[in-house]
């Protein structure tokens, strides 16, 4: 494969997936396939008290100064020297490279090139595209991770139909991506897309938002387990959760049902709002499988605005795991 | 000004309204000025058997022999004369007509130039693009009736200063226009931008969709008089309950401030999905002012994901009033 490419010499993409646990580095060729890949510890170290004269990326506000310091330049460092290996262990030039996109968890200024706040890697204000092109002197574009995962998806993945792909990946949180087009549906406003804070039970469960009620408080695999918590005392899985329930546990069956019932509310809204081909569900709870699909499915022919006589979506998984965000990323460029 | 157009012979474009009550027919510069304007009552008839045969517009279902006909082609027939007449009284040539974009309260095909469904007109498959044609002979385009408002206040109203704004129509729904990049968002499928129907109360009062607690079953002027009447025992209209809690009605205070609440509630999932820069109230209840808007923008500024720290959007009243529709209808061309 590798000898492929250098003989030919096409064209290839860095799609680079920085998660909360693991950062991925995907070489990407242009029919969307994989071609290497090398993944590294995500490391985010401690807040480090660096005094008044700070440096990037380490605000506590954008405008105070900076006191404290995340060791975003580490990372980035870390990560270009990486992916500089990888190229070099793959046999691929630099100009042979067209370009690196990256996918960040957290809010992310994509025309600036600029993560404008990620809880997840804590930073705060940090010019991931001009400090990562030190080492990579690409053209280079971020988005967020959960557009991203969506997007390649769309590309390569379960939704390579489509043009028009919502994804709700359901993990610790959940993420929305949102692809119109072929493109990832990003307004000219920082921040949206959160299709999980989208409050659906009025006065309900808090939310890492800040609000009560939203889909992410019902619908995030920790929803799902404080919910079992609370039902039998237990600290379980999602895996386990669905196990026992399948082995006949009736507190775990309502549990479970509830969770569904509530998921589909927030998909049904969804759909409402954009009518996309395909609803992908992705992450941790994904591997559900049918038990998970076909009510939501019942419920989405149901409840949608004009019902079967309408346009309704499929609703399906997500298909390429941990390697959407790479893809995704490299679809950027 | 009339004299104006005829000498210059500046393009025109017809804008036509299609509401439950009126029809409106504008003919409109390309400076987004609306020149002249006709109104006519929407004239939708009663459903009459007219045998298996039907006619165009008049089948029950999309596969099932037609048996019950509406007064489509009559209707349409009306709307093209009224609006060759007004050519005609304002001495515009039709070679000097760029176009005709008409907007209708019902889920529309876009592309094909069919009105799928409409409630309010009982119109069911109606090819309402080629059938106007036979008396306006120039392109025409059609989208749903919340859109055009939308895109009316987009491109000549409170929005103008804005690429991205999503309005909110509270009338006897709440009817959802999203502009994005200054054209109205439309997914493939057909139908979406139904921002009336989302969930935010689980299972709370029953919506005409089907579904219950959507956002138009608290939002919508109707639900605030059902709220006013299940409080007070009276009939009253939007303006008189207003009123009346600005005069110390103490159970109409907390009827407005639950409706408020909840309008807030569906706002800020609006801004967490789309981010726009602007957020416009129209239809009925925009009358209302400051009063409805500050606790509104608390709630935004309060309640967006990432807060303050977010660009979070203004949020106004529509501006155009009842013109807004046949400006916006003139922006399809």
């Amino acid at each position: 494969m590798v000898t492929t490419i250098r003989e030919k010499a096409a064209p290839v993409r860095i799609g680079i997936d920085i998660g909360g646990t693991n950062t991925r580095i995907g070489l990407v060729d242009v029919h969307q396939k994989l071609l290497a890949e090398a993944v590294m510890p995500t490391v985010t170290g401690e807040p480090k008290e660096i005094g008044a004269a700070g440096g990037i990326g380490c605000s506590e506000g954008t405008d105070a100064p900076a006191s404290v310091k995340y060791p975003a330049e580490a990372m980035i460092g870390e990560i270009g020297r990486k992916t500089l290996a990888l190229l070099e262990e793959q046999g691929i030039a630099m100009d042979q490279c067209v370009g690196v996109g990256i996918g960040v968890p957290g809010t992310v200024d994509r025309k600036q090139g600029i993560v404008r706040y990620s809880n997840n890697i804590r930073w705060k204000q940090v010019p991931l595209a001009s400090m990562l092109g030190e080492y990579l002197p690409l053209p280079i574009q971020i988005a967020n991770d959960a557009d991203c995962a969506a997007l390649g998806e769309a590309v390569a993945g379960a939704g390579r139909e489509c043009q028009d792909v919502v994804m709700l990946t359901l993990g610790t949180g959940v993420g929305g991506g949102i692809i119109l087009d072929g493109e990832i549906y990003e307004s000219k406003g920082i921040g949206g897309s959160e299709l999980g804070h989208m409050v659906i039970v009025e006065d309900g469960e808090p939310c890492t938002c800040g609000r009560r009620g939203c889909l992410e408080a019902y619908a995030s695999a920790a929803a799902l387990q404080r919910a079992a918590r609370r039902a039998t005392g237990k600290d379980l899985s999602p895996e386990e959760i669905f196990a026992e329930a399948g082995r006949g546990d009736e507190k775990l069956e309502a549990v479970i049902a509830q969770y569904i019932r509530r998921l589909g509310v927030g998909i049904v809204n969804i759909v409402n709002i954009f009518r996309p081909q395909l609803v992908l569900l992705g992450g941790e709870l994904s591997a559900q499988g049918e038990e998970l699909l076909e009510p939501l499915q019942k419920m989405v022919r149901e409840g949608c605005f004009g019902g079967i006589d309408g346009e309704l979506p499929e609703i399906e998984m997500a298909s390429l795991g941990n390697k959407a965000g790479m893809i995704g990323a490299a679809s950027l460029i």
